[in-house]
């Protein structure tokens, strides 16, 4: 096996193109043998393959330098750049992440998670290189999902004035995460359509020299490409047409279910995970907003290239017809629209990762929030049960969202508080709201809920007890259940996360020594400090629990939360502490 | 005159085509009267006079909607939709904001203030009626130093796709505040010169429909081809030639000069306005970086189209030459492109104003902290003494910095504090490093500030008193001083808005009664109610002050500052009613 051998780069440049052809085989089988039986990004990596073996082939990483868009199609740079052992050996499969990352090897320069960033993070490597006296190549790699992105064209535009050695891949498998949505798609399919030669050519529009190659599978065209663009001076963008998910039928035919997957058995591609047939919140999600459709013409879905997120897999897409808009990756421009339409009488709603929606801070402050328009938006993953790579964690939107005026913010503990804040949102016409979906599983209490919503900041008294009071949101609601009823404590569901219910806080002092809020999310910026704060020049003890300001990598939720200090046992025994101390 | 009668665009619609050139001529005479004693965005409007006639004489508004970028250049506009006495009158000048207002007039349909907007609220309207079977006309008005901002691009993107009749008006006159900086401008100007009809044209790549109008204050060309693409069903895009300043002299030849201004005299221009001789941050940061550059070619100072906010107008971005990099109105990249240079092993310094540094949110957090890579931010106007628009409001940086890990944000309190700071931030290599400017003047102490800032969140005490402590950051800090002096407190200057100083706060409850914080912005989120938060399990009390959340426009400081309870004499009493209480 020639991968077996392969420690770094240079151990490819001595290959012959014959043997080129059988790495890319061999890293194809390693790439299926490792996701088949840990899942990932499989439809990105498997269209990366032999232009990653061609990079190596020709450019010197990592004095060059590659940057990746997302990172999540690097798992072949990955195996050629010394970190080959996590992909033959299931013992270190979890020696890497799934994302460049700067801890791990030399050749990676960022760690990346979100889309569009790449041509800004390599035109500031060139500006560097430029600056100090360096020679060596940048490139940068984009697929044609995330040029879609507003970063992406920051970047391109002063790449292109930048006027400095710099090359730019875009590698077009023409998909997203789902299928591409933006007018610049059907100029990518003209350029794919007439092999780089049609009129109108966006990126020598923006003053970029240009290169296409058909087929980005063919090592001897993409080698060739590449020692003719090696060592420019000038901005160019080589544009590749690959296919993604290339090798592997089912990848190839349903794209995007095979984006990122589960694991799965070969060569079938059947998953090995049962889920059985449990309740999801994207599925009731989309069935329920589904039907508002069917009632209201004016009911619209949002989606910023991510469908999945919201439930919203391809036939139900197709049902909402007009009524659902994916905007493509443009975090910026979705809140804007759903202002937009919110003014004309629309009801919008965003349905958004947590993570992702940081893209829109300003959007939702001035686009939004200064205009105080009802748009509802639907944050998924918002938790420490959400994604745990760095790059996608959910653990500041109730600081980023809680803190710009006008928005409301809800964080449903179960089913039926979870539909009765959106079916309000839905109708009320007084301000943009924001519901945190539960991330800890589909919940029912079987009590219907009834809370007047439009009365803000109301928290909800759900067991009385003595000397301390609980205050846990969201999904950490359960948990403050637990603690509450162990130290005979009084329980409270906040249900806001925006804001604070002054008359019932200003009343605790006279019944209890100590309040506890359970925050899902970190502490600084968050809820808790927000009663904390008000609590100040009250005779009453506070502490707040949540994640501390970090970045935690990969993590495992049950150690991160003890970290904090965050579990029945700990929290019980501060408060048992705490309690017992006099004022 | 013709203006007085105009009350309504109805009245304009009666008028002949000599009528409508004398109108022109009075709204540009009207605007100079008004903009020369009361200053304001001179260039944007002088040169928006025969569009914003045209408009109102072919299109129905408000059942036509008119959507304005940034809408710093709505004042005929407003002038000819029922608001001309706060033009006309110099009673009325503050009748109108300088901004589109929905309050204002139900010609206009949001509070806008940023750029870049338009054409994604335009999209948003444009669904909105779709959706409910409506037939009006959308226009976004787009300045061309607008578009280099992503969230425009991604609005072109989408609009492209969605197919729906919407016209963009490109109000071309080849300036964003100072220069425009983009590949895009390249294009632009070839389709300037070839009047429309060059090959490559970045609006048809994105699959718009387009019109050129060589003279953009030529009415007849304007009306004709606002009728022609009146009631499109497709997007289209009308590129409009005008200059900048058009009809007065001085603001024609220096147009960067002339965006905005002061009060001045006609028709000289001379400034009405006499500053003195006193220092401005301004211009001892350009004065410094400019020194800093000489020594150290590493150095490299970023702006995101407003390089007068650093002041580096253009005889200092001549000296600075590659070292300074003006990206174009562009945010996001400008913060990627930083951390990209520093990673390279630049050292990038980004001046920007707190408002707009909204845009960056995630980019500050996934492409900065994450990487940890040393860079320095400079913030201008985060303070209440910043601008006092609701769409520029300097009140939430803390909020947002000071929540994102990895981040030491900064506060001096004087000239000196302040370039110690500079100068740590610019040699060290451990952490992204953002300085908020101080906003209240020029202070120096005259004593050299040897902090040793590596120390992280290490606070400063200044005074040493009894009873209360008061922690008072940056531009508050003076009145930190008085509060104190007048009570006999212990008084501290934080210096770190991001991080608290445990073992000094563990101390207090030993010596103290009372923690008072004074905040130079939102309370909600801030390092306030981060210290509150820290004591709320000690034996002494907090009270925190600062700016309610919320979005208060055109502010008169000492009231905002009084509604909010922030004043020497409301503290003094509060801090003397808050320590005769025992807990």
């Amino acid at each position: 096996m020639i991968l077996e051998k392969i420690n770094s780069p240079e151990d490819i440049k001595v290959l012959s193109m014959e043997q080129l052809k059988i790495l890319s085989d061999e890293v194809r089988t390693t790439l299926l043998s490792k996701l088949s039986n840990h899942g990932g990004h499989i439809g990105p990596n498997l269209g990366m393959v032999e232009m990653t073996v061609a990079l190596h082939y020709v450019f010197q990483s990592p004095a060059d330098k590659i940057v990746y868009d997302v990172s999540h199609q690097s798992y072949t740079h990955k195996m050629l750049t010394g970190r080959k052992d996590a992909f033959l050996n299931p013992d270190h499969y979890e020696d890497v992440t799934g994302y460049t990352n700067p801890e791990e090897s030399p050749h990676d320069f960022f760690n990346i998670g979100h889309t569009s960033t790449s041509v800004s993070l390599a035109c500031g490597l060139a500006k560097g290189r430029d600056l100090t006296g360096g020679t060596e190549n940048i490139i940068a790699i984009i697929g044609d999902g995330s040029l879609s992105g507003g970063e992406a064209y920051e970047g391109l535009n002063n790449l292109a004035e930048a006027g400095t050695g710099t090359i730019v891949i875009v590698n077009d498998n023409d998909m997203s995460i789902a299928e591409n949505h933006g007018g610049l798609y059907q100029n990518l399919r003209a350029l794919r359509e007439s092999e780089g030669k049609c009129e109108c050519n966006f990126f020598k529009a923006l003053g970029f020299d240009y290169r296409f190659v058909k087929d980005g599978h063919d090592l001897k065209e993409l080698i060739d490409v590449f020692q003719e663009v090696k060592d420019t001076t000038k901005p160019v963008v080589v544009h590749i047409h690959t296919i993604k998910g290339k090798g592997f039928a089912p990848a190839e035919n349903d794209k995007e279910q095979w984006h990122w997957n589960f694991p799965f058995e070969m060569p079938s591609g059947q998953s090995k995970m049962h889920f059985g047939d449990g309740e999801s919140y994207e599925d009731l999600t989309a069935e329920y907003l589904l039907k508002k459709m069917k009632e209201d013409e004016k009911v619209v879905v949002i989606s910023s290239g991510t469908p999945g997120v919201i439930g919203f897999h391809k036939a139900r897409r197709d049902e909402a017809g007009k009524q659902f808009v994916d905007v493509g990756i443009a975090e910026e421009h979705a809140v804007a629209l759903a202002s937009g339409i919110s003014k004309r009488g629309g009801t919008p709603v965003y349905g958004v990762v947590s993570s992702f929606l940081q893209r829109t801070y300003d959007q939702v402050s001035q686009d939004l929030c200064i205009n105080n328009n009802p748009v509802t938006f639907l944050v998924f993953g918002g938790s420490v049960f959400g994604m745990s790579d760095v790059t996608h964690l959910g653990l500041f939107d109730i600081a980023m969202l809680g803190n710009i005026p006008n928005l409301v913010y809800l964080s449903p503990t179960c089913k039926e508080e979870y539909f009765a804040m959106l079916k309000w949102s839905m109708t009320q016409r007084e301000h943009p709201v924001a519901i945190r979906v539960p991330a800890n599983g589909v919940i029912s209490t079987g009590i219907e809920d009834t809370t007047d919503y439009s009365s803000l900041n109301k928290y909800q008294v759900t067991r009385t007890g003595k000397d301390v009071v609980v205050i846990a949101a969201g999904s950490f609601y359960q948990m403050g259940q637990q603690i509450a009823e162990q130290v005979d404590g009084t329980l409270i569901n906040p249900k806001f996360v925006s804001g604070i219910d002054e008359e019932l806080l200003k009343g605790l002092e006279k019944d209890y020594k100590l309040v506890i809020v359970l925050e899902d999310g970190i502490i600084e910026g968050g809820y808790g400090q927000k009663i904390a704060s008000f609590l100040g020049t009250y005779d009453i003890k506070v502490k707040n629990y949540g994640i501390r300001k970090s970045f935690p990598d990969c993590y495992v939720v049950e150690e991160l939360l003890k970290e904090n200090g965050i579990s029945v046992e700990q929290v019980v025994e501060d408060i048992r502490s705490l309690v017992k101390q006099k004022r």
